[in-house]
């Protein structure tokens, strides 16, 4: 995805939040913010790509602050939601238990940052509406399809806490006869999972874990580690979770690999590119 | 007052809102924040000041947008927000007519913006709580000894909507045997009040009205206009309104001026250089 206008705020947005995360040094923040200014001063123009700016941004906040995790806490504090989140959903799938109800559990999944985040955030009341509404987009028949045709998937995860419900659509998607590798990343970024996390909820039951190979916000190609690269390549098919997955996969050639989104447009930037409303929930085909 | 590391932010969050009201042309707005962002990337640095820097990237939106006045309609708005509260203020302000419940009242007129901005705003409760809790700082007692020691009062005015609030003020320190001359913006800029708001409601019965002779977010001395500057230069007593004011006196060498500030620390870097928490209502003595 390239960036909108409103991308720009809302990168400076997410400066200062990682900046307070990072840490407490007021000096420090400035100078780290005049850094980031002159980044965007410089590299922000229309036809760039979002998430490698984003990638970058958080890069020159963790190397500066020398603290290469901030999100940390916020990170532990998306399980606990989860955890607490979790027998609801799985009360819910239990009566219903149909491939868009899990697909609709996964993207109440992408929507626990906004709680750890301090977002007016009500977990039931989420879910409910989640539950209830239609995907606005829904392209579960040619999901179902590609699956059919499939060995092998391909699932890019996103946010911590997150992949506790990614894990109960991957134990769905495997009654297709499908293995799932699901790909987190290598070292910390935002919130996203990383192979500790993954590991920490027993991903590792259900699938098999890789990681990029690097730290991006969702997947920029030039950055994937070479042996990633080559199990992305060869991808039968790919599942991707969350706005920074989107952001990047519409930036790469995908060659003819089936690629399915899931996600929550919480931005108006990513609601405009894909063409719904904002805080749409969407199953997608982006190739 | 300084730029602090979440100026950089609140510089941007306040472009997207000023070209969102400004125009729907998003091939305009990219290219004016790509602007906007070159002019931060070079001037947000330690040591700037805040509202210079604020006053150019308005100067940018109005002059590329082609609309010189984007916060009109939120100005009707503020009008009409500080119209249905005014008969309560003045209900309150009957029963215990203190210099200091006046002076909460202007206060209460500079959060109207809030409302104006779509900010969640119950205008009941905030009259309520403003008027029940003590200033966080109340230089009151200088104040008077200023106001009975003068002739003439430099009033500089904020918002449009607050300064019907500003006008109950200006009839109580009217008691103390003073003058009032009252400056507002010579041309819009963000809600700031101008001439014909000012005399929309009337603040000329009540002193004179005269303007700083720009458009700046509060006052950049080498912006004023000759006429204005000497006025300024020679003002026995300042008494002036909301955050750009107190940003851009900060900046100025004010001689043996008293000058008072009446605000609300609606943002954590004000906060943070008066030494106060956010959203404290003070009376300040600055110089």
């Amino acid at each position: 995805m390239k960036v909108y206008y409103e991308c720009a705020p809302c990168f400076l947005r997410q400066a200062k939040e990682a900046l307070d995360l990072a840490t407490d040094d007021l000096d420090l923040k400035i100078k780290i913010m005049e850094e980031i200014i002159t980044f965007l001063g410089r590299e922000f123009k229309e036809g760039a790509a979002s998430n490698s700016m984003g990638t970058a941004m958080h890069r020159i906040i963790k190397k500066k602050t020398g603290n290469d995790d901030p999100y940390f806490l916020q990170k532990k504090k998306g399980n606990e939601i989860a955890e607490r989140m979790l027998p609801v959903i799985i009360g819910i799938l239990e009566k219903e238990n149909t491939l868009e109800n899990y697909i609709k559990a996964a993207i109440i999944g992408n929507l626990i940052d906004f709680a750890a985040l301090g977002v007016d955030f009500d977990p039931l009341n989420i879910m409910e509406s989640v539950m209830e509404s239609p995907l606005v987009i829904n392209d579960r028949e040619e999901l179902e399809s590609a699956l059919k045709s499939s060995k092998k998937v391909l699932y890019l995860a996103d946010n911590t806490g997150e992949i506790m419900f990614d894990k109960l659509l991957i134990q769905k998607l495997k009654e297709y006869g499908v293995e799932i590798v699901v790909a987190v990343k290598e070292k910390p970024i935002l919130n996203d999972a990383c192979m500790v996390d993954a590991i920490e909820v027993g991903l590792d039951d259900s699938a098999e874990i890789i990681t990029t190979g690097t730290d991006s916000v969702g997947v920029i190609y030039d950055e994937l580690s070479a042996e990633f690269k080559e199990i992305f390549d060869h991808a039968e098919l790919i599942i991707a979770k969350g706005l920074g997955n989107y952001e990047g996969l519409t930036e790469i050639d995908l060659g003819q690999t089936p690629v399915f989104c899931l996600l929550n447009t919480k931005c108006s930037a990513t609601a405009r590119d894909i063409g719904v409303k904002e805080k749409s929930n969407i199953l997608l085909k982006i190739n």
